[in-house]
């Protein structure tokens, strides 16, 4: 086992790396931006380095600076969390020539998952099913036109380089194709330095659903159930459940078998995420993406499964086969995150950082929560808006439920802003509780209660 | 189900049946002392009534303050929590009289397994095991002679009505006998109003492990397995597991159908715990005492065993048969529960009571807090010193042993002294780690730490 970690993060990821560290007698390093300096993750490492302003590309993206205060304080292996570096495959080529050991995949099969197009035609050769598309990168607007016309109507546009919906445009018909094309390959290149572009069938309502992988360097590969996260804004997920209420085990079956193989073709090694889209028909599914490194909602997956998904990444980084109880791993219970997010949903969901003056957070059977925040706390300006994360777990999906809508009503922050009445709301809506919803869901629902979506 | 139901208790126990209630949408009254007017209990409450002075004679144990609230509130239904009016048959009697659900067994139970000699009785008519014993209550000094010498010494003689420890002594041999009958005898008198005595085998170094029941009225009794709570102070649990270090499946399946079988023998309804000792050994066990009422440690077997035992005791008053998930349930993990008292170990474990300047508990995964506590809250003088329940999970013992010294390393109490030192350092030890404790390790912990035991 390692001797050292440094936590290549912030906010509520580092304290979870921090706290598996601990449980498993290896010390930990922080690092922090001079806006973190009072961070309970800095309180909570055994060492902490400051690695710059607050800005993140001052900070937590300079890689030079990471990689310094692990030599500094000489550090076997670093966790990148998720977000920041914890998908540059150039930083775990870092790490691994400076014999640091980057906790995840190897910079090689993050290179080939991360290129959406690249990804695409991996799952394909592993025989899992891909929304049809075409193959490869769109040269011109001609080829546009082409493929929208083989694919057919409705298709979705999307940037190579792509993530968190921007360089992306879904076209419903040939009269706005060409605009869509150019308009997205742009934002992409803004966004991402590269706007090349591909095309998929645009599947209507579909499901958003993930499959927890884990896998070590002995060979095993299981898969940990799935997580529904359909329920998003603007691509970004708000609530997660697990199991997915419009799961069926036939189903389960079949996209796990199709996950645990791309695992295996790829030669995966660490904790990832395979995400599909399923159809309203609860029957077809397609790869949409992997994300090679631990998931925000990697928690309800815990509480269902009965694992530590952190502790399993350090196991395995340190060349340790999977825990025995991942192996043999049955899912028990329903469990439900809210991302408690400082964001005023009233106000078009801008960002409220500032002091928080009374932070209580809930407590009891089925609650657990996971978060750098405490009362007199400061939300710094520069970040992610997510302070919390609330999950809650019971022995039924309706048992669920109800104790995420008391754990919401018990959580108390005061000084700034969250998202907890809108997810309040979002819990006692029928479509909710039926497991009515699909990722176009929430859309409606910010429309219908006259907020802007 | 219930309407409304008023919770007869205060502190982390009240907050517990609160959070229950709500999630099963059932409104909810507190009652407090003018001491807990700031408790979280109040708080959380829709509605709060004062019931008097600090003092718990005067408000907590009042029957008549508690059932004239309940009047007033029009409620269906009281839940007596533990301790207090919990194990008081003239209360759930009064209940009964006053067309109020009690929310616990009947009084006629509570009478019969409340007297520690009928309820000794009881346990040898449904074949259970008990110690030998004097056959009822010794009258005199000659009585206690013959008895002893027919037991064979070490003896331990106890007050039928006794509790805590009180009005109980061990004795060695036969130079002792007379003045320990006379000075417990004497001590019962003052503590219960009661100074009947009867005798028992003194069972050396035992395991202290309960069962916990649950049954209903439909006929289904089920047990959801044990608790080691052999860590103990002057009989105070400190430290509980679930399951015991010292179980095998063949004692589980044993002693776990004795305890079924009491309760059936008894017409058992809601839960309760079956507490045995259990011989060095590991083979033999007897009957000590049954808990007519929910105990502190019951969230270790909620933990394990993947239910919420608070909202079986309401579902069961209310009528219906146990949740299909408790009538299947099976263990999975290991929990342990510490609990955080508001003493100074370093003082004889003198209460220390005041404001709380910093509170922070620990959170992430596995880790569950119930306390009524919270940052500027003050302790009262008048009750218990328990201030909260820290309680981890993890899939094996050694991972729940490493969790919790990293929850009670996290947790942070400023303004008063608590337990948490005491219990961080008894997790150290090669003995919990190894499962190696029996009700006498805390004494000889403390006296080799050079504390007063």
């Amino acid at each position: 086992m390692f001797k050292k970690v440094l936590v290549a993060n912030r906010g509520e990821i580092a304290v979870r790396i921090i706290r598996a560290c601990k449980e498993l007698d290896v010390k930990t390093v922080a690092v922090y931006s001079e806006a973190d300096v009072d961070s309970m993750h800095v309180h909570l490492a055994d060492e902490a380095i400051c690695i710059g302003p607050g800005p993140s590309t001052e900070s937590y993206l300079k890689i030079s600076r990471i990689i310094s205060a692990a030599e500094i304080a000489n550090v076997d292996a670093i966790h990148p969390g998720y977000g920041f570096l914890s998908e540059k495959a150039e930083f775990a080529d870092i790490c691994e020539q400076c014999k640091i050991k980057f906790i995840g995949p190897s910079s090689r099969v993050i290179s080939t998952m991360g290129d959406k197009n690249s990804a695409r035609a991996t799952a394909k050769a592993a025989g899992v099913p891909i929304t049809p598309g075409s193959d490869g990168i769109i040269e011109n607007e001609e080829q546009a036109l082409h493929w929208a016309r083989k694919i057919g109507y409705p298709v979705i546009i999307k940037a190579t380089a792509g993530g968190g919906g921007r360089g992306m445009r879904p076209v419903l018909n040939e009269a706005t194709l060409i605009s869509s094309f150019q308009a997205a390959s742009l934002e992409a290149l803004k966004c991402f330095g590269d706007g090349s572009m591909y095309m998929e069938k645009l599947v209507e309502k579909p499901h958003h659903i993930e499959f927890q992988i884990v896998a070590d360097s002995h060979g095993n590969v299981v898969h940990l159930g799935e997580r529904d996260c359909s329920m998003q804004r603007r691509n970004q997920k708000i609530i997660e459940e697990c199991p997915s209420p419009k799961m069926t085990d036939a189903l389960r079956k079949k996209m796990g078998d199709a996950a645990v193989r791309l695992c295996k073709k790829i030669g995966y090694e660490n904790c990832g995420t395979i995400e599909f889209l399923v159809d309203n028909n609860r029957k077809d599914f397609y790869f949409m993406e992997m994300n090679t490194r631990i998931q925000v909602e990697h928690p309800i997956t815990e509480e269902v499964y009965g694992c530590d998904l952190i502790k399993e990444q350090i196991r395995i980084a340190a060349g340790l086969p999977l825990s025995e109880h991942v192996l043999k791993a049955t899912a028990r219970g329903h469990s439900i995150e809210c991302r408690i997010n400082a964001e005023d949903p009233a106000r078009n969901f801008a960002p409220s950082p500032g002091k928080i003056n009374l932070w209580y957070t809930s407590g009891g059977r089925g609650v657990r929560v996971d978060t750098h925040v405490y009362s007199g706390y400061e939300v710094p300006p520069y970040y992610d808006s997510m302070i919390a994360k609330l999950i809650v777990t019971g022995a039924t999906r309706d048992i669920a439920i109800r104790r995420m809508r008391r754990a919401l009503g018990e959580f108390t922050v005061e000084g700034i802003k969250t998202t907890i009445p809108l997810q309040s709301k979002v819990l006692t809506t029928s479509d909710f509780q039926n497991g009515q919803y699909d990722i176009t869901w929430v859309e409606n629902f910010l429309r219908q209660e006259g907020m802007k979506s």
